[in-house]
């Protein structure tokens, strides 16, 4: 099972201008064949599906808490969907009537991240299909998943690169810069598990695709910071073993790799502004926020939200909706 | 982001007699249109595209803990359909070839249970039809996405009512006895929620499908200690406001709602043994076994594994062994 | 628009031995590609996309009239997977418990007939699989459109066949011994209004499959009926000029074609019993009864039910029940 | 069965200036997990496999009844989508060659509405994917049936307003103003018939969304007519137990809700001129209306069409031809 | 099996301006319904499961034999691909950064042609959807699988033609007019299979849809070569009875039919130059070239490569290179 | 483009007991994710879309051969699913007249092989669903698709080796013994590639699945011909420089890696028997024989067929006939 809590792994910027077919190709990074669903759903299916795990425990530990990683990652890749998506329809006009408000992104590559979602993420690919169970894979032949779960990365690290070429929008360069980085240990892992096993010197297949990650100028503050080299153990108690594989030279800087034996601070989310044309949360917010503040009342919860966000007291909600009426 | 732990949320018997056709029956409960992935990523992708959370508080903390209990419920649901392949297929024969190891479940319903999987649970639903991201929906439009989701827990019960009825086997009824009360909780929070915003009082739906919980055997267990009327809060700090939507009485039994302010304390999972004739974890697990100490003793790890299980020192991977040779 | 008749196009037995794997072969007829879901759509879709219809009549109210005798076909269908698979589930425990009531049916091949439906129809094929979209042709080219249509009816009468020999249940054998009239009208009419307008004789192809429809005993009761060289007109008032089209000799019989200018009578369906152990309608339909019962007194409708089933005061449901318990 | 009737529920306007971005957008409304083929088809599955359905005669009415009006609603979407693309195409060169007669609509959302269909509808959604049969939720289980035909119809209202906002061409204007009115009365007709079922007040959920139906100028003529307010009975003689459900003060208004014994009168269809760049209904439209008139002469039909059209004698046909060449 | 030789079945442009969305719309002649996927793969299907084929043996060498030509469809209409798509991502910059050299392509219809592809051909339609094996029809019944297979050449048929239409990029031309030429051969070769086993005369329907062939200039020089009405057999010893069945007047010109006995010369392909931006074949093409020199002397190779290609020597790959930076 | 050869790569024994639920899961290794059309596709596309093929031509002449390669393995699956098939459905009676020809295979797993299909091979996969284009993967990227490349051939070693332990029918047997021989080639082929162009000596991974290949009887006389350590060489003229990778010790075996200059000599297929049952080839398969003898003589070919089957002159096909009657 698992605890929640309401951080980001890293810090994303503020909604800036609206960029729909950017939001469009992100989606490959979340529900595409290679996308973050596929590297959660896979190594989660893997570690429930492990037989024979005290025997194996440096490696059950290894997939488990890898997957407890990626849950954080499909996370940043919907807060980079959403935070694009801001500002992407009008506001109503002041009588209140939707009028058109939609008509600016009627020809949007992802039509559904309007008609169907809130100006959010879906779990659909760039091509707008929806991610789906084939791509997982769990044979239980533990060398057999570690080869897929290297390759797996792989496929990720490339759909990351392109995403980075193809969607320039700040918030999707934060993204694709720190997923790079943190998807690059996760193929170190994966090597290096395989190496352990069968003795087969994966490292030398890095970087792959071959551009080295120090020339992408928004993995670098996450390389210097040491992000390059370490796994963080991502649970109160369990998945301890997984400093018995992951160890050893990084291959691309030789630097010694590390187990970090806890979650990484991360950052506060932004809270997002309303996008009253596709009712998000509502056509008319502000009745739900007297509801809410009403309740917490009943409930004894201070005045304020108990919950925090990046961006409280900036005001920065408001002057969204400034800026887009 | 999230913490993992390597508990169960419930105890699960230890393998008996191996059913594969229950198991494909309880595929349903994961990849199925009501399955426990969709459950999950509802909410999942309903907390991350909740724009002005911090105005309705109390019910993005709502779905996002109950998100968070739902990857409990695809382990539980993970875990039953691998107790229940245990031993299906014959071990490999004295002399290591694998002969006709599989041909025992040659007309059994699901098979890439087998032959994609290692005798294991897939995200498929219970005609082995993948799991797919159409099944979430996140409107981003609150009163909506709450309306979907009751709807959604009652097609979720329905369906474990008839799992239940369908797979008698004892790992099946532990399941569907536990899920029945946790999902009935989920019923009752959505309810709420939608009361609280509309006035429309849905309790008077209870229980839906109009048979009550407690005619249950397997779910009488769970509402002796409570566990209908309660709702974790899976997070160390975060989501303190589901308070102030859950709470009043229960529509059942008119008991008081109640929050419990951690995650409940859950069973240790059973190591299921290895099944050689699907290579899971490989053809001759005694290797990995080997490797596996020497790394752990390499990295200066106790001698025996540091993750629990509940049938360590039981010699219950043995005793299976023995059965099925 | 429509206008719809509560009676089937033909009669069907009641309840017997329940045959789920014959339900499952029978819904290749239902959601496969050949199936009846696909002349209906396919059909309706050419109508609605029709350019120039005044231009084209006779074809155009030709295609739009079979479509509209292709609804009473899924029609048909459903009814008779309802009818096969009514008493596969065991009734309730006498405590009202629901026990084991589907383990009955654990090895049935398709098992989301009794967890997804309620032991009914589903819009799926014969592997379990989903209709879709793609199954439908609509090129607008209307000498294309009619090949299409004639090669779809020609698929259709290979899998009526082939499930006529799969299932020998009296109420598929009622089906497919209808279908394989009336499809074999459709073909006839698809090839006709290709040698109007191209003047290629396709009746030679006839009949294709090379079985003759004679053959088949429970076509010919139909047959002799005169039901296999007469295309009904299914509207009040709309599509007069089929008759420009369905005229000459049949390919198989030599007689004349002929357009009866009204519906058929068809006959009254069977009110099929409830099934409590998959809810269908209820877990305790008696309540649902009375629920009805007091809504129709306080309509001022009369007591008893104003619609009207093949076996009404013939206590079937009754003696089903009985039979099942 | 049924019987068609070739007008639409509502009036349509002729083409004008075409919009293929706002036709893909419509799709949505036709293939879409909440499209009108949902609508029609989960109504039509559930009235088949309607157990007992005597006992219940009311409900079984009314959702066989509404069943019957969405097969009206598949045909206005189709109408529309046609609409809009008329004239998309260039017209073939003077001298018949095809040239690029295509390439202003290269970089059109929806490719196949010109490459696999003829300038017309599709059954697919607004991102190009086919309607499939994992949309329909029959489960037998009537109050949860209708639950779910509540969701629905919340989550069509929701789309319907999306597109409204997207496509501002007339036609689809007309559309969703006439859509968004009659899918609110099937809105209420569920809540009505849950609450007569369970006694949950599902009416104090409406408008949901919560943007009022008259606040759209489009839906105001339908609401002036009284046809927010009206079910009517689509069938010669049956289905007449609808009004012991449907009835009580409609929950916007407050006005009594009524059941019409009839169909609406509804508007004749406008006939959408051949575009040949597609060969629909062919590549040189003539040729087929000199066979269709002989046809006609030998089957002792009259000159003219008897199919009726709204712009027969209007020249429409002709005048949108001219001004595409 | 097969021998694979390295030509291309007629002679294409060298790549010149990109063309992403006619690229796009180029998909659907590989994995649309209708593509060469599809003719491809239910061909060889047929060809496989023919059973009695020594007793049919002149319609079984004429599927098999077609089926072999088709191969070289699909690596023509992928070659198309490749070629339009050359050149539309930027070259990296000069201090071998990535930045935002994707970021032209946006908006282009299909994302994945180079986020999952290199700038390539995938096995999708135009609408970014993989084709799939319900596309195949293979009944065993050998007049229907006939009659598919000439309902299949007349969709391909219409497809190519509205390819044509919309895409004008000198590569698609040349693609569509040779496959209009090519694919007419094979739609007269089962009109003629069909009319042997039935006396239907099918060639009436000719041309299909009605534009004839020759009016299309990129048709004619394939015409006036003679291809239009000869039939090669690809194999070196097999499927001499195509003769049977091949023969007789062509339906639109009335010359008569021939069958060539080999496989026609084809062209030289052109090597078309390598992405960066996509990593194709890397992310810095030279190294490889280095490695893959060394490995060819090591093997006693010669030092230029012993393949051919259209464009050696030509310098094309410089210029295009030079062209784009 | 290639050229077809009526040649198997193997030989497969003539058909014995039919076993319907065997070939369905042989259906795993056709149109499963790692079937052998996953393969076929994967490395022709790869071959298709590779740029700069004359810098890289040994890497673009492997995975051209390979591809040239497994169009054969696609031919041996679907031999041996059609022979496990042939005899499953009953002969016709007497008097012509089908009866219930195919109800004893009514509960077989896989209905679309005799609905859809002819009792033969569909592209689908072991729980019946379709392959389809997902399963491509074709980055461009060279070192990316080897990696791919790879790790599908480890996925098919996988599903071949359990379905060799699932149906211990002959034919399977023979198929399978074959593939894992010659699958086993390409893994270490393309294992070679990855090394010849990182370093990454990838071989100290085989074999993987841990069973040694010579475990397993059927693949010893493959071993034993030396077919474990040849690469052919498919094509007449193309493809010489697979000799500049695949070269120095075998894996397993430390023997030398051997080229051989052309294709295998292969084995005859048997021609299987009618299934009149299923109108394959038809439902009166004489007359289509007298048909075929007709045109045979009038094209002025021999009166005996000209093709070669293994069972010709063996009276196999009346022997199986003479069985099943």
């Amino acid at each position: 099972m698992i605890l929640r809590i309401d951080r980001l792994q890293t810090e994303l910027p503020p909604p800036s201008d609206p960029d729909p077919d950017g939001a469009a190709a992100v989606q490959e990074l979340m529900g595409g064949r290679f996308g973050e669903l596929s590297t959660l759903m896979n190594y989660t299916f893997q570690s429930f599906n492990f037989r024979g795990r005290q025997g194996a425990r440096p490696f059950y530990d290894l997939i488990a808490n890898i997957a407890a990683e990626e849950y954080g990652h499909i996370e940043l890749v919907a807060a980079t969907i959403n935070t694009m998506l801001t500002g992407a329809s009008d506001s109503p006009n002041g009588d209140g009537s939707l009028e058109a408000a939609l008509s600016g992104v009627k020809s949007a590559r992802n039509a559904q991240q309007f008609l169907a979602g809130g100006q959010g993420a879906l779990p659909q690919d760039s091509n707008g299909r929806p991610w789906n169970g084939d791509y997982v894979f769990s044979s239980g032949d533990l060398v057999e998943d570690l080869t897929h779960n290297f390759f797996l990365e792989t496929g990720a690290r490339n759909n990351k690169l392109k995403v980075y070429e193809m969607a320039p929008h700040p918030a999707a360069r934060a993204l694709t810069g720190y997923l790079l980085c943190r998807g690059g240990v996760h193929q170190v892992a994966y090597a290096r598990a395989i190496e352990k096993l069968t003795g087969a010197d994966l490292t030398k297949m890095f970087p792959t695709p071959r551009i080295p990650t120090e020339k992408i100028p928004e993995c670098r503050p996450h390389i210097e910071r040491g992000d390059h080299k370490r796994l963080y153990r991502f649970s109160p108690q369990d998945y301890k073993e997984i400093v018995a594989v992951f160890n050893g030279p990084h291959p691309e800087t030789g630097e010694e790799l590390e187990v970090v034996d806890e979650a990484p601070e991360g950052a506060l989310p932004n809270d997002l502004p309303p996008q009253p044309a596709v009712f998000a949360p509502d056509y008319a917010p502000e009745e739900i926020g007297e509801i809410a503040a009403r309740l917490r009342s009943s409930a004894g919860l201070p005045k304020e939200p108990t919950g925090r966000v990046a961006n409280e007291g900036t005001g920065l909600v408001d002057k969204v909706k400034e800026k887009l009426t």
